[in-house]
């Protein structure tokens, strides 16, 4: 069962928006089994429209559009989608009138005129609407037999009507072939090492390895296919038993778990409350956790004394010793972290100092040279990295050691 | 001049990796005056990879290739071009000795078998290799006289030959038609209120106008053409400065230029230095400003009171107001902003505490509550506002709207 994914917009061939929901798309998909072989972001042109619809009409099973179904006059895709097809449209008066009624209740007629609300009721002929309530545009239409799914561009109502309408509809229309996959998120391992020792896996038939760097993190897809369903879930299950093996304590996370939740989950268990004193990643590492819903039961916060005066005054940082072994040094990050964890009163405190750059590096401290200490009842343990990349990377990558320092102490102490 | 994107990878069609590339290099030649109507993003096919690369080369005047060009088995792009376009291929042996010499010398040698090397080193006929010191793939060849560029899919390697190597030859081979445009950065005034004020614009032969919200920001683009170059910028200068007088101070920045970079602007021109005391923002309101290079010059850190213990510990917030007006009130704002000012020694300091949610709203303070304050030496302001999304997005609107409150005081200051 082969798809195709299409999206239209101005905003998206000119590089002003990031076509998030395509990829949204095409990762659900492929977690499902089905197979995307080409995402298309096109303009907003009824000529180009309509021939990328039926070009991919022709080659797929399925098609996705997304975007060009808004009230303005450069909302173009209904129009171009029926004319390509052959299809008349029509006005639909109960969604009008719903439509209506709602603009009324919220007080929002003023940002409509008729013309556009007319716009949003008028659908090929044969559409069915996906949203049950008329809140937002989006409907199924099938042609040939194969179904087309036209969704808003606006990635959280497209992303809802995706989960909600088109996934469960795909596969009931479709099952998906017999696969089994799994995401399995690592770090403290490089792609190549993990690459020898899962080479036995990728030599045998029927099971796909793929490795996503990103940064201090290598993520591992498993692909397990069969005919036979038994013979399918056989294969994953062996398969996932070597990775786990290999990988051993550098796995961290499956599929959408990322490291703060890996690092919240552990704190959760032990009843531990993390603290951060942050200088290069100014507030990264803070806001990569609180990113997390809920992370308010195992963060307590942390301070970002990004000037040496903050570090004196907010953790009580000696400014001989800043003098003399600089901010960014390893005596600095002991002293954050030490102080982190009596002033912020955290169970497990951790400290970053570095240089992201571009500027600031010198011939014993290039850019990149960073140093992570983790405080907690048992003592202060320190790290020196030298990392690679633009600033923004260079952040990145301290909050991913950061992380996987305190999940490796939290393992350790957690084994007792 | 028409170009087209083609992005090749399976990571990119399995949705495990955005595609940034493309994206980055639609940007750069929309504001150029090129235009790129269609963006395909495809598996590592062979097949598929002659065809599409066969199919745009029939509609655009240039093309661009991204990924598939790395040295492992799964990378066929170079072959796939090569037997589409009817081309054989060809081992540069300067381009395999560089290869060896510099593995040799960084003894990398390991993580290379002859294969890989010899995969970097083969390249269609005809091809001429973009960086001359051979440390990335990439090639441009010409077929038909239309230029076909191949460039690693890696976002820096990318982002480095487009810039120093693409972008230049294009300019020479075509260059862009009379056309100037420009992006203006603008908060405070809603997508639709905007639209009303550049109607006129909008009716105007040769403008174009576009309007890209994003949370509190909304961005406007202005394109102006014309066959006459004086003309052209006739037509621009008018609609710059029509624009410039309708958004007034609502305008913070233009292209590139964000809200945390103009605050910085205004923040240096006055030599003053910014602290931040953040509560439901977590820590990103000071990471977005850290991730400025040179933001040390203005910005001298923060604390993130995640939890009540800190607001008190940290900033001496009295438990008594938290515990009658709550975390999430004005009061509480205030008393952070005042606190901050004075305890981490800043000239301007601005604090937020809100609900982000998913959990933690009430009736009558829904998600999506926060109060922002800001505090200089004329005294304390504060905000009440009630902001719509997911977690995150409620996040990053708050850092907007905070960034855009301290931008507003210093306009004002600044005049005096």
């Amino acid at each position: 069962m082969r798809g195709e994914i299409i999206a239209i917009g101005d905003e998206l061939i000119s590089g002003r928006i990031m076509n998030s929901t395509s990829r949204l798309a095409a990762r659900r998909l492929f977690l499902l089994g089905y197979e995307v072989r080409i995402m298309q972001n096109i303009g907003d042109d009824t000529g180009l429209i309509g021939q990328t619809l039926l070009t991919a009409l022709a080659r797929a099973d399925f098609v996705l559009v997304t975007g060009g179904l808004g009230s303005t006059d450069d909302d173009l895709t209904t129009a171009a989608a029926a004319s390509a097809l052959g299809l008349g449209t029509a006005e639909h008066p109960q969604v009008l009138a719903r439509l209506q009624a709602r603009l009324a209740a919220e007080g929002r007629q003023a940002e409509f005129n008729m013309a556009n609300i007319a716009r949003f009721a008028t659908l090929p002929e044969n559409a069915t609407l996906l949203d049950d309530e008329y809140r937002m545009a989006g409907y199924l239409l099938f042609y040939q037999e194969k179904p087309i799914w036209f969704l808003p561009g606006v990635p959280s109502q497209m992303a809802t009507l995706f989960e909600n309408k088109v996934i469960p509809e795909l596969l009931r229309l479709a099952p998906p072939p017999p696969v089994h996959q799994q995401i399995y998120r690592s770090c403290g391992l490089k792609e190549l090492a993990i690459n020898v020792m899962l080479k036995p896996l990728e030599e045998q038939a029927g099971i796909e390895i793929g490795y996503y760097p990103a940064g201090w993190e290598v993520d591992v897809s498993l692909t397990a296919r069969h005919n036979s369903p038994q013979q399918a879930h056989a294969l994953y299950q062996q398969a996932d038993a070597f990775i786990r093996t290999q990988l051993g304590d550098n796995l961290f996370g499956e599929g959408e778990q990322g490291l703060p939740l890996a690092v919240g989950h552990l704190l959760a268990q032990c009843g531990k409350r993390l603290v951060v004193a942050e200088s290069c990643t100014g507030g990264l590492l803070a806001a990569c956790i609180t990113e997390i819903p809920g992370s308010s039961a195992w963060f307590e916060g942390g301070v970002v004394v990004y000037s040496n005066r903050l570090k004196e005054n907010l953790l009580g940082i000696d400014p001989t010793l800043l003098a003399s072994q600089g901010a960014v040094s390893e005596a600095c990050a002991r002293a954050m972290a030490g102080q982190a964890l009596n002033r912020l009163q955290g169970d497990v405190a951790i400290a970053v100092t570095g240089i992201a750059g571009p500027d600031g590096g010198s011939a014993d401290k290039p850019v990149g040279t960073v140093y992570l200490a983790l405080a907690d009842k048992n003592g202060v343990s320190t790290q020196c990295v030298h990392l690679h990349g633009s600033r923004r990377e260079i952040q990145i990558q301290t909050v991913q050691r950061a992380l996987d320092m305190v999940r490796r102490s939290l393992l350790t102490t957690n084994a007792y």
